[in-house]
């Protein structure tokens, strides 16, 4: 009897293999006395030695494979090999009390681990893993072994573990690694976020019973929709092989869009761009083919700490985008706090409705200081790329004319410092507030381009909370009412010669492309995996047929009648 | 040296006279054993009756005086004469302890009002007030007092009390007094609400301060503002009463503009009517002038109670709403729960954001069984008058189509039992969902009246909770956004030759009124106390002209150039 398990599609991909267990070094180093304490120390001394050359090794192979940014972990690793506060007590604890050297290091580093599992901070508690990593490599080279046996796979498999330690995820092969699951994790742990890296795919989050899965068992990895299924019988394995072959082919025929331009079949272009929340997601950006970045939120940076940024780390971090982003444009929102987003070290009053409240743009104009300094770190950054910026939440008009007056007084502040400017900077606003879409032709004199933000926008539109179960019903991308406020925006921008983007989840649905398409949307920018499948969708249909269609579903009573109305025409030209 | 005092503004006008302190039964009885308890047991039944006589005096005055309703609360207070947990209780503890009357009233009264107090119910704790009200009563016929020195008043005078008892309030001359002040008390206390009956200026919760005032001292009472001057010097003097002199010629010219048309200098006629929370408002919008209910809010039905009313119960209130209307049209609105508007006795769960949540419709949609109690309830008073039902918080064709379904369920099982229900009832929808607005020709098909909630909609189109004081700067009426929005709204309904109305605060704002006539609103509903004023104002505005001046609104940049544009030209031409 097949077995099924769930987990987290991490890593997206169909996989079927044989099961490999991987082994990691679990037998406890038992507390032994030894004659000679500082020969003890010195045969640490050596571990770490070895472990260092190691490191050195696997750096550099991730390096040339995958980049220095992935690299960088290793870094974090060598540097730990250094730590006095690791090692040198290790070494102390040796000479104090005369005990094994294995036996001293496991338990520094256990008092380590413990201490940042207690910690409160996210990024803290992923160090553990770190500290776990480094001392088992320590304490395999203290007992001979190779440690991580990712090494030893000698034919294609699928991993199992209970988790992957940075060190497994660098070396693995993709040649002979086709998935992995893991017992632990999530969505945006260590490993989860490496297998995309190397687009490797996987579950994480598996549970206990993962660790029940025998080596050399046929595994089905189904990464695409978060499914395991052990041992399967015949018919499940034809149909997922089925799968695989329509997923991978499928895949295959994206991979040849990422350096095409977006063409409606009629030779429209639009540009296609990629949503980013932080640094990491830049190089996935690229590599899913996304020519700008339309949406980078910010809040990532004043996240999980317990103090504002400062203008210098906000500016290397917009610098760093910049630069990788290589002269494509990148979109940069100004803060976006507040509501249901809060933040630990600054005091907000409670709201009874956190959606409607001092969020955003309405509160950077409150706390103007925290918006000077995100607006100087961005005006710095400009020189190293084409950044445009963007304001969110803004209603009407008096709120753009200040936050531009202030943009313009940090400018000639930084000008009159002799600090390089980029000469022209686009500015623009997000479209997701009723009232700022209803008037749209009094902003787009002010502004270089208008972004649609869908999500709020049809949350307002609706009245419906878009995190509320009960009222779920009534998020409607497609309902007409929004298609028309999306048509006001690009109408009244097109009198103006501005361009018009949209950065909602709205943007990569497939349903409402063709119509976005068709209202003579500019820019789609989307979640970096939604974009291939896009240009492959806007590449067969063509923009004025659908500019004519769309003009219908403006005239549409409902959401179900206009979604009706798309999937027959699509299937048609499919 | 005059002294100025301030509290609520609770009935509107100016008055200036000598303040004259309503002295109320404050002396505690004394404890004393009397020698033959049934005679004092005969004592006490002697005043219960001779109270019994007051009253039906007083509600008899009052009925032919105020009507019929206002006069039921000394039907409450005769039945707390019968009540035997009061007058039984009395009259043991004289008969068991051998106590006088006085003594023995005092004691169980004072019980009784504690436990009142205590309740976690304002309509209860209310009713402490009539308890002491009637116990007074009884206490002075027992010392052969007379009850209450209301009635001592013999030349114009404002009244000073720590808070009026309804027996208070009903005996009062209006010719003598000119005004009240207590020292507790708000809007919706029993003397507030009978001040705005007999249309007696009175400012209420002015404190302990108001303790202070002497009779005989001079007192200028200004309701409009919520101020009270004592003893004012020559020049305050003479402001107030320039000031009174223009408030009451105001008034007057008002007045007789009671039983007038509401048209336009050009003759075009609109309809003036009211928005009611209470049975008890209906008088006061007839008074003011109302050409019907634009708003019937039946919230109040359900609330401060401890389970649904029945179908039963409603009925009864829409019955009465109709009847003493008289054939003039009466717009109910259906539930309007949830939100910010929670129920003790229906779980609902806690939202994140309620003005976004599963309110209203949404609500009744999800609770079919309330729904179809309110709707049957109203569809049996149909026959009583002009009824028009009105569904709140829509926001999809979906969502009024289910309503109406349910409403014709509802008739024909009606029908079938044999009721009479009215030939034709006009059904409409709130427009206060910026969806419902957007796409208002989808619905007006399927309408025979629109009626724009601006509370709400100003609320969602400009994302800004109407609640919270931190964006209230938001809150913009005169928005050129939610101009369009209401012109989108009337556009659509004339095209299906159906009316619309408006019922939220800005159907009474001044600096809307002209624009609202411009777009060509049929429908203005508001607190009574707005309509005489507003019939004045649209009394001279020429509503074509205004047309072309709403046109050049609406392309108009933000509310500030809105305003502006409005004042210059009402002021050119008053």
């Amino acid at each position: 009897m097949s077995n099924h398990l769930t987990g987290v599609a991490a890593s997206p991909g169909i996989a079927v293999a044989q099961a490999f267990r991987l082994q990691t070094v679990q037998q406890t180093p038992v507390r032994s006395s030894v004659a000679d304490p500082e020969q003890e120390a010195a045969r640490f001394a050596q571990a770490v030695k070895e472990a260092q050359e190691q490191l050195q090794t696997i750096r550099e192979m991730t390096e040339s494979r995958l980049g220095a940014q992935k690299a960088e972990i290793f870094e974090a690793h060598l540097l730990l090999l250094e730590d006095p506060d690791l090692i040198d007590a290790v070494t102390d604890k040796i000479k104090d009390e005369s005990v094994n050297a294995d036996y001293a290091l496991y338990e520094v580093a256990g008092t380590f681990i413990e201490a940042l599992m207690a910690m409160d901070n996210e990024l803290l508690r992923e160090r553990a893993v770190d500290v776990k990593d480094v001392s088992g490599r320590v304490l395999s080279r203290l007992r001979g072994e190779s440690y991580g046996s990712v090494a030893d796979l000698s034919a294609p498999a699928i991993l199992i573990a209970e988790d992957l330690t940075p060190s497994d995820t660098a070396q693995l092969n993709p040649d002979l690694v086709m998935g992995f699951i893991t017992e632990i994790g999530s969505r945006t742990s260590h490993s989860a976020i490496m297998a995309r890296s190397l687009e490797i795919p996987a579950v994480v989050g598996a549970g206990a019973a993962a660790a029940g899965i025998a080596s050399g068992v046929t595994v089905i990895l189904d990464a695409v929709e978060g499914r395991i299924v052990v041992d399967p019988d015949e018919q499940e394995l034809q149909a997922y092989l089925r799968k695989k072959e329509q997923y991978d082919a499928r895949k295959a025929e994206l991979k040849q869009l990422i350096d095409q331009p977006s063409l409606s079949s009629d030779g429209r272009q639009v540009e296609l761009a990629a949503n980013i929340g932080s640094v990491e997601d830049v190089q996935k950006a690229l590599d899913n083919g996304a020519e700008g970045i339309g949406l980078f939120r910010t809040e990532f940076l004043y996240m999980g700490r317990s103090a504002l940024p400062t203008e210098e780390e906000q500016f290397k971090v917009y610098q760093y985008v910049l630069e990788k982003m290589n002269g494509k444009p990148v979109v940069i929102r100004t803060l976006d706090i507040g509501g249901d987003k809060k933040l630990p070290y600054m005091k907000l009053p409670e709201e009874s409705n956190p959606f409607l409240g001092l969020r955003a743009l309405r509160l950077c104009l409150d706390r103007q200081d925290l918006f000077r300094t995100q607006l100087r770190a961005l005006l710095r950054a400009s020189a190293y790329g084409q950044l445009k910026i963007m304001f969110p939440m803004i209603a009407v008009v008096e709120e753009l004319w200040e936050a531009k007056r202030l943009l313009q007084e940090e400018t000639e502040k930084l000008l009159g410092e002799g600090v390089t400017v980029a000469g022209h900077i686009e500015v623009g606003m997000m479209i997701e507030v009723p009232a700022a879409a209803l008037a749209a032709d009094s902003f787009a004199k002010d502004v270089d381009f208008f972004s649609i933000g869908t999500n709020d926008l049809i949350q307002y539109t609706m009245a419906a909370d878009r995190m509320n179960e009960t009222v779920a019903y009534l998020y409607q991308p497609s309902h007409p009412a929004i298609l028309r406020l999306i048509d006001m925006v690009i109408r009244a921008a097109e009198r103006e010669g501005k361009w018009v983007g949209m950065c909602g989840e709205m943007a990569g649905d497939e349903t409402a492309i063709p119509l976005l398409l068709g209202l003579g949307l500019h820019e789609f920018s989307m979640s970096a995996g939604s974009i291939l499948p896009a240009r492959a969708l806007i590449g067969k249909l063509p923009q004025t047929e659908w500019a004519d269609h769309a003009r219908k579903a403006l005239a549409m009573r409902s959401q179900a009648e206009v979604k009706q109305f798309v999937q027959q025409l699509t299937r048609s030209e499919a």
